[in-house]
Formats: structure tokens, sequence, C-alpha cells
């Protein structure tokens, strides 16, 4: 018997952590972080619920990792803080993690790497083979796992395209050797590209289009894109050595990750063509390649400070030349990011963005995810009896559903799981397995787990509406010592408001005399009432009202 | 002299509000609400800034509107608050508007309704001719305004659309004579699509297209589009009509829109095809078509209810085909449309949706707005001198630019204003002239503009790390009658963190007895500082701090 659970990385992009379990043993594979949602005021990173995993931890044979991006390395930090295992992981992402783990300050860890070309390892009852997979970080994976009920795919993410800007292009031989030698069970991957056409286009043709952008630059030029896009650094440098100008690396994720694929050897850097802030200034501007971070405007990042000259040590200027190598951001970075945009605009200098309801393209981004030709594509190499998408939210899964049914599938041999539920195969039947309840773990600051609806309900109203505190003094738990004393904080502007917290604080002393209880319950009931009707009358705001009841 | 101010509406999209004033007098051309961007939490709406237009109100002939739209005419019930004036609108823009303020129970004002095919109107030292022109909403229009300078034009939105859904195409020929009567001074025109190749496409292909997806479906249909889209509901009336099915309207918004629009005959509707909720129960699912308001994706909306399961009195199921005729939402409402559009997946609704970036583009939307070729082929017409891009952001004023510059205007001649900034035309030549300093205005429940930076900040710190209330009683000044006590809400779940929250409390107990001051300040000073390092240290958090202090 085998038994697939989508923990987390079903109905969203991210947080991916695929349990498989057999012979009494489990596998993880991935254990990514997701980012707050617009409602998750304050909260810095979502993580997979680890509860089923610590709950079985003596079965937990280890970790595989498909790729180095957050959304598949990012918790693992947080795991290992509550069991110990050990993790399988290419060369580039198991630089990345040592980094990560290190800033955590986890130095208990095993981490076996694999090379993608040959590898083959056990994990507990599980025989993997990875394959190289293109995506829009060098060292990405797909796997084959042998499995008591047979040999099965996953694939979290995977593009063919044969040229890519890392030069490590997918697979196809080792793919296609992998799906030939044995019927697969199953196939689970990637449906993000679902609903789009065709193949996702090859990145060659972003040197060449970025190169046309700046080889007439006259002053600076300036390109960002996520600062795990290896492959495109690449070609920036690329174009920077062959424009003649030196280049700066602005950001320390950035600077970081580029050390780290260096030392590793995915990417190529000419001698000196890297130069510190320092030596940049003996260049004049048209000498210079800057490489910033901060593609989607993020709040406080470099290119954000940039931006606004705010940025310390650069700056752009007219005529200056920037190119974002990057999708549109999600919608908790949009607003910044065309905040970002429209502020180097406006200073003169000659941006260039990719946006399609803006009708702009100019071949300067393409996604790391397969479209459909490249999702039916690994349907063809792999020939699964069954299917699970993954990695996509319910409009993708639904489409990548069609699109197994035009292959041919049954649609019963289609599974879209949501987070916690299961698959369970067995003789070569398959059928939905028990489903592990599951719910969002909320990051922030030190807390893991303790914002829950209770603090986010309460922060709704605190950051909407604002907060007053109404203080009542009561002598003996028989009268009101003065006049209830209130402060209030983002509720109204206190200076000129005065007088209404003022008249609150008279009217609401009149409603206590006159209902004569002095007792807390009565006291909260009564101001709790009397100020929020009061409030909502005169303002049309529903602020929250903390009452502190003193005896004096 | 003219001056043309642009006191609001460009660098963003919303918020229409441009100054005329010459021979002492000053005419107001729309007066439109603006949409809060995410960190204006709270805030309703934004307005833009009166105080120029009050402060001179003596000079104000007028306000004349272009088109129903909130953006255009949104604000005017906050002006008349204000002021008193004249109004003049085309009439189903007189409609929306005498709704709007019945609304705000705003009674005393005067519409003058005129006719955007053949009207002459005179508003103080400004002789206005309309013109029609295609939209989003029926009733746009362009104005031609002579002026003590000679004649402009002025086009906040249009596209050359011949076949619009309204059936009211734009005019060419009136703007083609007003144009060539007098040599125009400048134009001042919409920029929102300058990035956009070509003209914007027709309306009249998204019938035959929805038409498409829902003339063989089993069973209930629903469509949805901004609740002021007359031509869209008209189109879908059509399709009702020709698929036999009963039109049930969902939503306050869209069934007062059309009930406005069809009682000044701007829409057609075959008698008995609307029914109510009610009627609706005798007919069988593959007998009716939802209009629903909400399309994108509100909460609280129609369809967002819908989306749940919630409504309490429509509901989609498994085979229903629904469709978006919308653009994806702002990003403010972008993840609760996503949330809408995969419930909708999920409960087995054929959902279609237009989103460029996810490749889906079955030509069941078109914007308003022109593209460059709409754009261009205005300056055709006009062949201004000068050129004023309005109603777009600076990325959007500098395509614009550089259209203007490829049709053969000389870069001195086009105006990017910033809000507040000017032109003076005088004897032909334009200069900028005096800024008007302008901030925004925010509404909130019933308060203009009393929300500012400080509420805001507040609101911030409140709703991403809560607050901590902190109650000192001292006994004359001189030692603590008890250990201080703490609450909290939006910080930590106090259920779970009351030891955190009394370890305060004995740790700040102690701090105070050590230093031996009872003094307010003292308390204040030693509180805030103590208990925010000791919170961050111990949570990672920096909740806003409240202290109060009582004497017993």
């Amino acid at each position: 018997m085998l038994r697939f659970i989508a923990l987390s990385g079903t109905i969203s992009v991210t947080e991916n952590l695929y349990v498989y379990e057999a012979d009494g043993q489990m596998m993880v594979l991935d254990c990514g972080v997701g980012f707050p949602d617009l409602e998750m005021h304050g909260v810095d990173l979502v993580i997979p619920d680890f509860s089923y995993i610590v709950k079985n931890k003596e079965k937990l044979a280890g970790i595989v990792v498909s790729q180095g991006h957050e959304d598949h390395i990012g918790a693992i930090p947080f795991l290992l803080k509550e069991i110990e295992t050990e993790i399988w992981a290419a060369p580039l992402v198991t630089g990345f993690l040592k980094d990560k783990l290190d800033e955590f300050g986890i130095k208990n860890y095993k981490i076996n790497t694999f090379q993608p070309e040959s590898a083959q390892f056990e994990v507990g009852p599980f025989r993997i083979q990875p394959f190289r997979v293109s995506h829009s970080v060098p060292d990405s994976c797909g796997f084959a796992i042998d499995t008591p009920e047979g040999r099965v795919f996953h694939v979290p993410e995977h593009k063919f395209d044969q040229k890519p800007a890392d030069g490590r292009p997918f697979d196809l031989d080792r793919a296609k050797m992998l799906a030939g030698q044995k019927k697969v069970l199953f196939l689970a991957s990637d449906c993000l590209g679902a609903n789009k056409p065709g193949f996702t286009e090859g990145e060659a043709k972003i040197e060449d289009n970025m190169e046309g952008l700046m080889k007439n630059a006259p002053y600076a030029v300036f390109a960002t894109a996520i600062s795990s896009n290896i492959g495109r650094f690449q070609q920036m440098i690329n174009i920077a050595h062959r424009l003649n100008r030196k280049v700066v690396l602005v950001g320390r994720s950035i600077q970081k990750k580029i050390e780290i694929a260096y030392d590793l050897g995915y990417i190529k850097i000419p001698h000196n063509i890297i130069i510190t802030y320092h030596d940049s200034q003996r260049f004049k501007r048209n000498e210079l390649f800057y490489i910033v971070s901060g593609c989607y405007g993020q709040v406080g990042s470099s290119l954000y400070r940039i931006s606004l000259g705010e940025h310390d040590r650069v700056e752009v200027a007219e005529g200056d030349v920037l190119v974002f190598s990057a999708d549109p951001a999600p919608p908790y970075s949009k607003e910044s990011q065309d905040f970002v945009i429209d502020n180097l605009i406006d200073k003169g200098v000659d941006v260039h963005y990719y946006d399609l309801h803006e009708g702009l393209d100019e071949g300067i981004y393409v996604s790391g995810h397969g479209g459909q030709g490249d999702i039916v594509g690994l349907f063809k190499i792999v020939k699964p009896h069954y299917f699970i998408p993954i990695g996509g939210e319910i409009r993708y899964m639904k489409s990548y559903l069609d699109l197994a049914i035009d292959f041919g599938a049954n649609p019963a041999d289609i599974f879209r799981l949501k987070p916690g539920e299961s698959v369970v195969f067995e003789n070569g039947n398959a059928y939905l397995g028990e489903r592990v309840m599951t719910k969002q773990v909320l990051v922030h600051g030190l807390g893991i787990g303790d914002v829950g609806k209770v603090v986010l309900g309460d922060r709704a109203v605190l950051g909407n509406e604002g907060v007053v505190v109404v203080v009542f003094k009561v002598s003996k738990g028989k009268k009101l010592a003065a006049n209830p004393e209130i402060i209030s904080r983002g509720f109204v502007f206190e200076k000129v408001n005065k007088e209404l917290l003022s008249q609150a604080e008279r009217r609401l002393s009149e409603q206590v005399k006159k209902k004569g209880k002095f007792d807390k319950a009565s006291l909260h009931e009564l101001g709790m009432n009397y100020l929020s009707n009061f409030f909502f009358q005169k303002t049309g705001r529903r602020p929250m009202i903390l009452l502190v009841v003193v005896e004096v």
C-alpha cells in the first residue's frame, strides 16, 4: 500500500509539502513557505501544519527537496526545530539551504547532496532517481520514485526549455529512460500554467532583448529579477561583459545568492567584472551595470529606495535604462511595484517592464512554469495511470483535469486534492484516503502558530477602526470617583477631536450615574453599549473599546 | 488669460477634477472619488482637496460632468456640502447623480441636463459644446470649450467603437465639425491606454462570444459586470431573450442602475423578461439568467455570497455557466476576486473570466478606454497646439508624451501635470502656472479629512502588531498600589499567552520599584521602554503600548 498526502501545496501556488507513506515509513517531498494574504495583518510567513509529521516522526525517513525556491525549502528550518531528519537535495539547493539554516542558527542537520544527472538513493522504502528539469532557478528536479506499489513521477515544476539561461536544460533523455523502464502508477505535477496555450517560451531570447534595450544606453544601466534567478543574472553579466560595463550588485539577497551559485560553479563571471560600490566611483555612469534586488518593488528593498532617491550609495538619473525581468507583483506588492515604476519614470529613467494587461511584452520575461504544451508533453513522456495536479490554485487544477481528459485519462483517475487529502494506491487501484486535518500556521516575529482567528480578527478592527481605552475610577464599588478617562489611537485625530472624547467622557459618566450600578460587569456592559453607539452616531466608525475599572 | 488646473486626476486613474479659470471666473470639470490604497486602513473613499474651490467659491460658475462613473461624479455630494453651484450633465449622468445626491440627503441643487448631440451652453466665460464619445457607460462626453484664449478640447475618456453595446457610438461628425471650425489651443485627454498598441476592440463581438458560452448551458446562466455597464447588461438581456431565459437581477447596485437607465430609455427590455426572486422559483434552472453584481469579488457582494453558498435567495450548482465580463480586479480586491472564482469552480460551475496573464481571453471583456490608435486618432481630429494627458498614471502620461511627439508635437508643448499643477495660456503661449497645494482627503464613516498621517500610522501599528494597555495604580504618587495590570488585543492569543503577560506585569513592577519614581512621566518613560524591549525580545513583535496611571 502507498499513501500520497497533499499535506499542503494544492489550491495555492506556494507552501509545497507532500508526504509519501509505505511500509510504515514516511518521506516528505518539499517543505516550503507561503506568503500572507491581505487579511493576515502583521504576519511574516505562512508555513504548513507539521502536526501530522511530528506525531509520526519516528516513521519519517527523510525530506527530499526538488528546488531552491522559498515555497519549496523555506519551511525546513521550522520543521527541523521540531524533529530531526535527513535531507536530500541537488548541489545548488544544498547551498541555499545551508545558508538558510545558518541564518536560523540551526547546526545539527544532515544534507545528502545528489547529482540530478545520475543519482539514485533510498529514503526509507522509496528508491529515488532525480532528473533535471528547466525552471527559473538552476538544479530544479523531477523525481522517479519507486514505491512498493510501483514507480511514480513527482515533478513540482518544469518547462521543456532546451536553451535555458542557466545552460542546464530539461534532461529529456533521462526522464524518458526512467519513464520507459516501467509502467508509471501516477504523475504528480505542476498545474500552474494549465490555462496557457502552447509551450512557455525559451529564455535565450531574453538576453538578446535586454541587450537591445541596453546597448545604446547613454548612461547607467540597471536590471532587476527575483534573487534566485541565477540564469537571468548570468544573462545580465554576459550583456555587461559585451557592453564593456562593470557590474555592481545591489541588495544583500542578490549578492548572497550569486555568491553561492558562483562558488558552486552555477554562474560564470568574467574576471574583475563585478566591482564594489566603492570602486564604482572610479567609473563613468555609462561604464556601469547595476543588478538590483526588489523587482516586486517591495517596501524597503534596494530598488524601492533607489526609486525614491533614498538609497545611500546608488542613484538613478535621467537617461538611465532600467529593465524589470520579472512578472507583475502579486496583489500584496503590486501597488508598491507600480509606485516604484512610476517614481523611476518620473525621474526620467527609461523603464522597461512586462505587463500583458498594459500591452507590454518586450520579451524581457518568461515564466518558470510550463504551459499546456509542457504539461501535456510531460504526460506523453510519463504516460501515468493516475494524475495529481499540484502547485496551483483550484482554477488550474480544473484546467489540468481538462488537459488530462483530453490526453485520454479517465476523469476518475485524476485526483484534485485539498490540503490534507490523500490518495491510497493498492494493487493498481486508487481511492481517496483519510484526510489529515490541517490548519494554516502563521509566523509573526518569533511566534509560530500563535496568531489565529481571534488575534487576526482583533487586528482587523484595530487596524481599520482604531482603539478607545476607557478607565473608570470607582470608589469602593459605590460611585465614580471621577469622570471616566478616555484615550484613543487610530480612531480620530485626537488633537482635533478633543471635544468628541470629552463629550463621550461626560455623557458616559451621566449614564453610569443614572444607572447607579458600579460593579465591573455593569460598568462593562453599559460602557461598551453606550460608547459603541455614541461613537458610531458621531463618526460612523466602530473602534475597538477596551474598558478598565480601577477601584480607588 | 486662461488657466487650466489639474487639481486632481493626473498621476492616478481616478479622482478626476479639473479647473478652468478665465475672466475672474472658474469652472470645474468632473468631480470624482478615488479608492483607498492598501496603506489607507479603514478608509472608505478618497476625495479631491476642495480647499482651493471653497476659497474661491464666489468665482465658481458651475460644474460640468463628462460621464457617470464614480471617479467623475462621486465627489460632487461632498463638494455640495461646502458650496452651492449649478451642474451640467447628460441625461443618464443626471439620473445617476440625482440618485446619488438623494442617498446623501442633498436636496438643494440644480442640474442642467444637456443633449450630447446638439447642446451648447455657457458656464461663466466658457461656451461649451459636448459631443458623444464611446466608453463603458452610456452618455459619456467630450467637450469643445470656447475660452477667451480660444477653443480647447477636453476628452476624459473615449474609444472610437462605432458599434458599442449601448448603441450610441462616438459622434465623429460632431467632433470633426467642432474641431474643424477653429484652431484648437489644447487637448486634455485620457492617457490610460497609451501603452496598448492599436485600437481598443469593439464591444459588439462580446455579445456573440458570451452567447456562445451560454447557449448550450444545461442549467442556470450567470453573468457579472460593473454596475454602470448598461451596454453590457443590454447584451446580456438580448442573449437571455434569444435563449428564452428569464432574467433575475441580483444586487441592489445593478437593479438601481438598470432601473434608471430603463426609465431614461438607455436600455431596451423585452416585456416580462425580468422577474423577481420570488417568481423565479416557478422556473427551471435552465430557464434562468442571473445578472449579478460583484464582478471584482468584493467582500459581501452578491457574487461573493453566492460563491460561498451564503446568499439567501440565489445559489449556483454544478453545471451552471458563469461569465465575468470584467477586467481583473485592482490589487485591493484581486485576492477576493480570485477567491470567488476558485469557490465557484470548486462548486462545479463552468466559470469564464478574462485574464491575459493567465492566457485567458475569450472575447468577453474589452476596456472602456482607447488604445494608442484611439488616442492618436483623437490627435488627428483635434490637431491641438498643446497636449495635456489626464486620467492616467505617470507611466501612461510618459507614453502619451511619446505618442504626441511621434504625432509631431513639440515636446515643450506637452504638459504632464501633477495634482495641483496648472498651465497658463496667454496669447497663444503656454507656461506652467502657480501650483495649488493639495492633499489627499480621506473619507471614513462620517469623517471627511480627519484621517491623516497620524491616524493611519497608528492604525498600521495597531493592525499589524496589536495593542497592549498597561494600568498603573499609584498610591499618593509614592508607591505602586498593586502590580500593573496589562491587557492586550491583536498582540498574542491571550488565552495561551497568559504567562507572558503576567510575567510582564511582575517584571515591570520590579523595575518600577527599583527605579523608585512614581510620577506619571517617569512611569510612562520606564513602562514604554521596558515593555517594548521585553515584548520584542520575547515575541519579535512591537505592539502599540498605551499607559494609564491612576492615583488611588
